[in-house]
């Protein structure tokens, strides 16, 4: 299907040939790279018991105040994922949730003391779950693997059943 | 963080700066690509109502008869959810699961007729599922991508939950 980039390419095409067709296809291939990040990140904040779902919402809160739906449209999830995620960090006293006076539908969302504490922690191990994830491309690869991602996700984000929707 | 690839600065610049952090996670992208692929699939493959992971599991079927636990290790899925994906393809009439008679806690896992019939189909729609999920990349950068793909792939299977295991 494809070259391997240098350096790799016995090991590379040995698991294509012996899938055959199934590790070149790009979606399994997406499929299992997502399941192995989120191994490592579970792995690398396991004292925090913070999944990456919950750290890409809590980090949406430090530099704001948003409701509940703004966060949605932001990590790209449906709103009842979104507000049970938030419902759970509320529990752990890591976040607030309350009603927003101009609104009565939505929530305003706000970090803790606690949650802005902990959230400062958790950005060390999910860093290094990030880049554990990349860190067997060399440099150049890397870049350019994150910069192809960028591109497809944004050129597609339209396809997802919660796209991304900046305010 | 990285130079998007030409032809796409401004956009891919956009993105990037108006998350801050947030989209410059390889995580995060990872989810969100694998999000859009699996509406890219459902959306191209819905007149057979079938999901990634079941295509998977059929195209694992095509060149032999598997136990449940050489199919959860071919796709790397934990053998619950195999048996469980497994068990509503049988329900459709599918595929077949019959007791291994040399180890009763196995089953051995058989295309039907019906089923090979369907998985033919599905190909066609499958393809274009996984075609549409890179075709925004170039060529050459979409070769590069997948290779990098299969590179991390392979090289962290060990870390997920439900590593690949090749027999």
């Amino acid at each position: 299907m494809t070259k391997p980039p240098k350096g790799r390419v016995g090991r590379a095409n040995s698991l294509v040939d012996s899938y055959e067709n199934l590790a070149a296809r790009p979606g399994f291939l997406i499929r299992r790279l997502h399941q192995i990040h989120v191994a490592l990140f579970l792995e690398e904040c396991r004292q925090f018991n913070v999944t990456p779902v919950q750290y890409s919402i809590l980090t949406t809160l430090r530099d704001g105040e948003p409701d509940q739906t703004s966060i949605a449209n932001k990590v790209g999830m449906d709103l009842a994922t979104t507000t049970h995620v938030l419902k759970r960090l509320e529990d752990r006293r890591w976040l607030t949730r309350t009603p927003n006076p101009s609104d009565r539908r939505q929530r305003i969302v706000r970090l803790t003391g606690l949650g802005a504490r902990m959230l400062t922690e958790v950005d060390v191990c999910a860093k290094r779950a990030h880049e554990r994830t990349v860190d067997q491309l060399g440099g150049k690869d890397r870049e350019r693997f994150i910069a192809s991602l960028a591109q497809l996700v944004e050129a597609n984000n339209q396809y997802s059943r919660a796209p991304i929707k900046l305010s």
